[in-house]
């Protein structure tokens, strides 16, 4: 057993020009640090945002709490709230906003395969 | 762009001894259907519980919602709560349970390396 927290104090906001207004706490290491798996805690304050950029493997964003805005391919926004998540290919171009704060669950792997129901899995 | 809910309406109880007062809302596909990783939200009722098993890979237990407590290879129960999470390691067995409720991501996959701090991944 080892221990680790992800709670909004353990949030650091890296310099990466693609994230405005949002705070991370990792639960794996990176994948260019030799997890296989990238997973992290996304806070986005008020008038956050995760600007346009393609995933560089499949991935799944689950929001937690709050409201917000993702696109995809086509570039068209659709709102989403807790309780609900979106799944981007590999090389699709993606974008996640929220006006009044969201906190998501970002999970990255090659050979992440999404859940499509109880008879497809 | 796919979209899928793991709210507790999109939550199943698996016809599994282990689970115990416990619905499952999966975010990805099964190891066994071949995906990469394995990623599902757990909700524990009152008196809900993960009966003790090994892990088959390496593991994150991250702790949304609510209370509970966990133990590892020691057999040792430690409180968890909202904003912490636990690691076990392939092979270790493990055990969950909540008196008064409990959301949990699981995480699953060969190769996850748990975060251990900034300066490490």
């Amino acid at each position: 057993v080892e221990r680790l927290t992800f709670d909004e104090r353990a949030a650091f906001s890296p310099a990466d020009p693609r994230l405005q207004r949002v705070a991370i706490a990792p639960l794996t290491a990176s994948l260019q640090a030799g997890s296989s798996i990238q997973a992290a805690i996304f806070r986005l304050a008020t008038g956050g945002r995760i600007a346009r950029h393609p995933a560089t493997v499949p991935q799944i964003l689950a929001v937690l709490e709050g409201t917000g805005r993702v696109s995809g391919a086509d570039g068209t926004f659709e709102p989403i709230a807790a309780g609900q998540a979106v799944t981007w290919a590999q090389g699709e171009e993606h974008e996640t906003e929220s006006d009044d704060g969201m906190t998501v669950l970002i999970l990255e792997a090659e050979g992440l395969v999404p859940f499509h129901g109880r008879g497809s899995s």
